[in-house]
């Protein structure tokens, strides 16, 4: 309900909020008795709490643990139990494909299938991507009843498909078996309205059988994660700014693209996301800078590494500081403690940097000291209030 | 909202829920500038709240101070604005009596008419139990339109009545004149659908007065806290735990069996309480216990009893830890000051020891420290989620 308000409320101003979120960024205590956060020597990050504001949020409310995507939802303002965006929609935006509202994505697998239709491989070998691009291309331009179909590499063995029609639904039955020596799945419709779209995914998939009948090892396709494209009301429409994604990892381009942010080209290291901000910083007023991982040293349960990667930001902190931007706001989406290997339900800590953010007698970025800041503990979901009040980028409600 | 996701995210594990509800726990400061928990020596609750993650919960929210019925709801997890438990029902509840969905519920009080119908004991002289049983024998079988009336002693001249049938509303108005030397106010519907159970309400009136014209002291009845069975979502429903409820009160075992929890048969002592747990601790998965006499004292402006029920509280801890559950919370269910006589809104401390909690600086268990805790402020309806998350039984949301 606020983040209506917050639509109503929001102005253009030339000031500008740089938003890092830290991928996995919370943690908890190993048998060294500190977190990641701990145990990482970040003394530009100390600095930069000592001279903020600090405090904890809930991505979704506490107890709950997220996944990548409502956890994002939620930082950028959106609440994630009112937009959901399932699996197959991710995939598709993680690799850049131009989604339109009322598509309808899954994830697919190739994957091998034996004459009696039984599944030998669900992952096709794991062939390459570069084999998964050929095999793509002899299921370019498949249509059934009206409906258009796309069918890009991701990597590996995965691909997306869109199903581009009127009056998609996504409540299907997924056709992965989730294991080997048993056949696909047949698409069911989950919902009232979903029988004519679970139709024409069945046909869909007997073209693919026909046309992959001799391509080998991928023979066939698996479909998991069926997801409709909602409308999301954009950064420009909800805060009138001109928004800017900085992300070296597929999905989280996606997502930002789902809020209508521009998603600037940038390449694969840290240091790349860096200096894309650098090069950009005139051009918008808002930036999404993405650091995946922390979070994938969390999910691998390398506490070490996830570390070092903690450490690896904070050398670039100072950098960032001389852009001088009005609100710097350091946060994650969510934790992912190494010991639990695998996101958590554990609230984030959250920095406020800015002209009028006010103090508190935070010394130290970690989770303990976060949670005494000024900011208390707050949804996720009400960051970007707090990220354009800062920027005195909301006006007044009532008189 | 977030409470019906967590039903959806619910799974069942083999790790075990100890939710040790203190009721009353919290108070203000009297005049030695302490309040009882500061005052009592709890060695052992200290040390668990040094080794645990520790906060404040608002049974229902900042300033509300709440009955036992909406304090345990929250505390269960239910909203407790959502779901309204009348006296009446938490009455029958509370004597074992087997409540259907849509049974009407009130608490009478055997009283004294005059031959003018005139009240002259509200209590009819607070008569023996022994004395309302022999007078619930002469109200056996009443049935008025179709709808049965079951009427149960509770205590001295107290007892439950409950009204079986379809249709029944609970918008009455209550025939306690509060006085002595008053007329029984009439039954009036209060609302547009109570009209014809303000009917049978009143027919029943009249019938009792018949039955028990030659009664002596107890010639009459008085009817306060009409309330209606809802549906409640049951904690296996809800949580997909085997819940068992071990609280010496009769009360609190009927808001345990509104939750759908087992109630475990157990006598009146701290010591049968902290017993009965130790010998069911294989069968269940999820325990309340309930300390009823911290609120007892706290309403009868006891400090020092108060501190005494504490302090006794604190020599079970031990023998609690030794059964390692995985998740044990202590907590109260709302706060009972000595110096206010009476429940009120402050918050409750809680703490949650687990191995997956995350640590803070918290080294002792009392008001003051625990606000400063790593859980922060939360409403207790939130309780339940991170009992479940810290016990690894709720999977991710989104993906």
């Amino acid at each position: 309900m606020t983040n209506k308000l917050v639509e109503q409320l929001s102005i253009v101003t030339d000031s500008k909020i740089v938003l890092v979120v830290i991928d996995g960024l919370s943690g908890i205590p190993n048998e060294s008795g500190r977190t990641e956060l701990e145990t990482a020597n970040i003394p530009n990050l100390d600095a930069l709490a000592r001279d903020s504001t600090c405090g904890v949020t809930d991505p979704i409310a506490p107890g709950i643990t997220p996944g990548s995507g409502p956890a994002h939802l939620s930082l950028f303002g959106y609440n994630p139990l009112e937009y959901k965006i399932g699996r197959g929609l991710l995939e598709a935006l993680g690799i850049d494909f131009p989604l339109e509202y009322g598509d309808l994505a899954v994830r697919g697998n190739l994957a091998t299938m034996d004459k009696n239709g039984r599944i030998t491989d669900r992952r096709a070998g794991r062939i390459s991507t570069e084999a998964t691009i050929q095999v793509c291309k002899l299921l370019e331009g498949i249509e059934i009843n009206g409906v258009k179909v796309f069918i890009k590499p991701v990597k590996e063995h995965r691909v997306a498909i869109i199903f581009r029609g009127n009056g998609l639904d996504d409540a299907l039955s997924e056709t992965d078996p989730q294991r080997e020596g048993l056949a696909p799945l047949p698409v069911k419709p989950l919902g009232p309205l979903a029988a004519s779209t679970a139709g024409i995914v069945t046909k869909f998939i007997e073209e693919v059988k026909k046309r992959l009948a001799s391509s080998h090892p991928a023979n066939m396709i698996l479909l998991r994660g069926f997801a409709k494209q909602q409308k999301l009301p954009s950064f420009h429409e909800r805060y009138k700014l001109r928004a800017a994604a900085i992300a070296s990892y597929p999905m989280y381009r996606g997502l930002a693209r789902l809020a209508g942010m521009e998603i600037l080209p940038v390449g694969e290291r840290l240091s790349d996301e860096f200096e894309c901000l650098r090069q950009n910083f005139d051009k918008y007023d808002f930036f999404y800078l993405h650091v995946k991982y922390t979070d994938s040293a969390g999910e691998d349960g390398n506490f070490e590494k996830k570390v070092a990667v903690l450490e690896d930001v904070d050398a670039y902190i100072h950098g960032l500081l001389e852009l001088n931007p009005n609100v710097l706001i350091v946060t994650g989406d969510h934790s992912t403690p190494a010991v639990l290997k695998g996101h958590s339900w554990h609230p984030v800590p959250i920095l406020i940097h800015g002209k009028y953010t006010g103090k508190d007698d935070v010394v130290q970025f970690s989770e303990k000291e976060c949670a005494k800041g000024g900011i208390g503990r707050i949804p996720a979901m009400q960051v970007m209030s707090l990220a354009m009040a800062n920027a005195l980028k909301l006006t007044k409600y009532g008189a």
